[in-house]
């Protein structure tokens, strides 16, 4: 931590901000300028809140200085983290993963039919809600256990692999039996306690970015499910809230490339909830992929306009499948490939 | 619902929205003028999302007409909510109610002296966290229901109520026997799930507005807990997210005038967490009664200098009784008063 | 400035560092710990740009670790700066000043009738568009130099202050004759020519935040026009752009007191263009009083309805009467004053 | 314009409104539902603002369904714009255009440099600042007039084209001679007078969005510049203002798409200063090809550690020829091409 003291500072306060350092367990050095005082705590101490140093008496700011996650940081794993599943598909290798399907599990035709048509247009994955968080009480809540069982079943058929949303801890149980990786919304982002109990499960995850959580918050969060010891962690970037009403969310495209260089973990795109409709979706995939993501997310449904929930940003099936083509000839732009 | 056309939109993309409109149970009204066509949609259909309107053919934009909340509504109870709890004390009357404590319940000595403190200084609730949603897991969890059982113990030796924070379902029955308030945080507040059981509870709630939440959706949350059946709720601005960094957030003071327009539910402020800084707390308490908050939430630490979370925003005792003493003048201005 | 290395970073990095901090002008005192170097720059270098540290390879962190203003800054007049009139009208003193009109002056009918109706209601300023920049060019654009004549003569004939906004530098020769503050509008806080200019004239300016400024970058603009020599200056808070839509901006009370701290010159708030609506107007000027604020900027017409501009934001006169009676009995509870 | 009435809005209130649209010159169709009425408002009159109806008693909300602006909208010119160079460039053709080159000019020797190495590296035009708006006032200031005409000496000499800002009415003759398209900075998007004279100027126009102004304010402000008779018109991306803080802005690169979907007009990405680093550009660069962008701007320095200005995100040279080879390859797979 550093301490960068006002102009002039009074000696007192100098010293109560030593005293407070030397405290907490650092080792303070002086570095005293014409005007201003500067200390400098070296050491690791466990719990301090650099917001408390910025309030004290003649303080000009306070910074810490060094990285507030450790496992999820770059310098943990060099090389980068690759997840392997059972059927050979592998996350963060040279392949940029697709996944693909509707926003919610609806019924078994319609859960079928997106299977293979996702499989068909060159998904690894089928996406598909069982429990969806509404923001009206009364809307369309999710098929529960009964759409698990659908996804599981059509996936086994297409030979897809499945990843949809846990909600909360209560549901981690009941999903195991049905999925191949946990999805963590965007609004359970920092649900702290799910993140701790995904930390002990031995399945991969998928953390969503909140809509308002800067790039330091989703490494914390990441930081949570890794220090559980669950390693098998992909990150996604789905779209922050800014001013702009045009689209649903701004589509921090930049997040790609900036979590790239920070952490080890694969980092995938949502462009589906990342601008909120169809017409978007082709473009800010092109451009996840151009900006060096791993995979992307994307909502796909047999019928748009008849979904109970999400259709206004659900591809048709033959944008994706166009989709797709584009896709296998920009990935070797910048060194990857798609199946 | 309202769909305006583009201009000189072809006849076949006009049919094409009726029809969908009609599906979905509207009446529809045709304005037609010499450039535009206006299709008015009357009538209550259960499910719909005016964003896949948005998206079809031919069309400008689309606009739901009405509020998507009911129960939240001013019109509902014209007269406004009041909660009354067994000691006397009635929240949403004419009284400005403060709710003060530490961030963290630490330890017995440390919620005894703050319970004390805020006795003496004017307030009717005692605030603490049991449970603590911490950003990163390296830090303080809090002390769970040996706090609980602390809070309990010590509002009743000094004669406030108990409002303290759940963070999940599974808490809910544990808290029950020990609180007087559930406090829903900000991160919590689309935790749909949680909402929806706190609706079932015979306990009232406070619901704290999302870093990134707007006020419609601060209310279709509420509708969640309304819709349940628990009419005993209050709402909380405590601060948003946005692009300046001198203050941990940006406290939104015109969500309160906005929310007592809207809703017929009381109103509180939460200077603490809407600015992050201790020395800012006293002006922004102030700005809120005086925009009429119906009460504050505020952070206060016998020893803000050694408190385990959030000592930079606690506010020192004397620094309380000094800012209620203001408080008890402002309060006649805008017709109110604080005991 | 303080330059936080990588864990470990490789020495050579360390010294292109060291390298490049000694060219710009620093002494630089090293701290080695453990696994982090820390470098602090000590002196002041003229121009350097801490963002170019950032990008080089080794480094976690660099800060700016002082001011980037310095006559802006409290510590330059810690008793703060007073602007005396005239008419010995006194602002950044005791009493709380109002300045009050309509959006644009329309008529010689309308801005008269405005000047009786700020005057009895206890405003000190006239405020009022002669020159109105505008989203549309298709909208009402202004009065220009008639506009001026008549806010000079209206406010001659009632006694109070013409304040007045200026949109580029030609027109400053134009307005001297006629007003007595000029006003630059938030689309102008970083227009830095104008501000440059304004530094040169000995008449006092208004300075808006911008929509997306920050906090120090207000204090930034202040700066250009204190270097030019031009110590008369007010700062004004009148909402920042944020996710919210309700209202037109967000009034970001807090800015109040963060500027009262952090720099001597007096503040104003603009609940106007805070909120965009007139129903919001007075709780937003209670608050800004409540607050900390010197003074006020508010919208009013004699006949909102029929307003050329800004309507929905103008406060009806017997608005403004109600207000500023609870302003009186506002202001002295935070030891101020309202005529 | 649309005008939805609260439920069971009295008639006295719907009459008030029908008054004033009427007044404005609108026909007005009623919809009468059970509970809700909804009037529309058919006709184009000249001056209204919207937000004046919001606030009138009785109105749950008011819309404008008509787009504010006319020149700029696709329908105007569906086949979209281009704008043909002396020397054979098109902007807003097939081919991908680059502009290139330091944020300054600094001398002849860096700007001939940067003129050599952009050609080279495959740009059409040269970019590089001489007025330089900087938020400091101690900050370098930019070599004026003989910036302007270095820029001219050097593209002759290299076959570039010149793009250079302009900040000022007054800057516009004196820039007339030596460059070949004027770029409008983000703080001067709404500089309505500005653009207003740019309008009358047969000279292109690069026109680059606010970091706050929606893509309706930009097409707004595209309106004023069209409306004055220039059609050469580019418009260009390069960040808005969000909470995120790792990058200098957040790019949206959405906002590319969306542009090309409502405007004919060409639409450029600027990655520099998008997001304000220079490792970031090259992913920034290849999305906003891939999004569908007409043409870059990119900042480039012989020797960015030197740089008088901007040097943390200017690329070096080698690196703008790696991007460059890697955009020839990804451009045709959007259906365009880079010279």
């Amino acid at each position: 931590m550093i301490v960068a003291m006002q102009d002039h500072a009074a000696e007192e306060h100098i010293q109560a901000v030593i005293e407070r350092m030397v405290e907490l367990g650092f080792n303070v050095h002086r570095t005293t300028g014409t005007n201003q005082t500067i200390l400098a705590g070296v050491g690791t101490p466990g719990h301090f809140d650099v917001a408390e140093f910025g309030v004290l008496p003649g303080v000009y700011e306070a910074y810490r200085i060094s990285s507030p996650y450790k496992l999820a940081g770059k310098s943990f794993r060099p090389e980068g983290t690759q997840i392997r599943f059972a059927n050979g598909v592998v996350v963060g290798g040279n392949q940029v993963i697709l996944m693909a399907g509707p926003c919610s599990v609806e019924s078994r035709e319609q859960i079928l039919a997106s299977a293979k048509l996702a499989k068909r247009a060159g998904a690894q994955f089928l996406r598909g809600g069982a429990f969806k968080p509404r923001s009206s009480p009364y809307s369309f809540q999710g098929m529960g256990l009964d759409g698990l069982k659908l996804l599981r079943e059509v996936s086994d058929e297409t030979g897809l692999l499945v990843i949809t949303e846990v909600m909360e801890i209560s549901q981690i149980e009941l999903m195991l039996p049905y999925i191949d990786t946990f999805q963590v919304g965007a609004r359970n982002m920092q649900n702290f306690n799910l993140l701790r109990e995904l930390g002990h499960v031995r399945k991969p995850v998928l953390l969503k970015r909140g809509i308002a959580a800067t790039i330091e918050e989703v490494l914390l969060s990441a930081e949570y499910i890794l220090s559980g010891g669950n390693y098998e962690l992909m990150l996604c970037e789905r779209g922050i809230r800014t001013f702009e009403t045009y689209t649903r969310n701004t589509m921090d495209i930049s997040a790609i490339p900036v979590l790239k260089k920070l952490t080890h973990l694969p980092v995938f795109g949502d462009p589906s909830h990342g601008v909120g409709r169809r017409d978007l979706v082709p473009p800010m995939a092109l451009a996840s992929v151009a900006a060096g993501a791993d995979g992307l997310l994307m909502e796909m449904h047999p019928n748009p306009d008849k979904a109970l929930s999400d259709g206004a940003q659900s591809l048709f099936p033959e944008q994706l499948e166009k989709l797709v083509a584009q896709l296998r000839l920009l990935a070797p732009v910048v060194g990857r490939s798609v199946a």
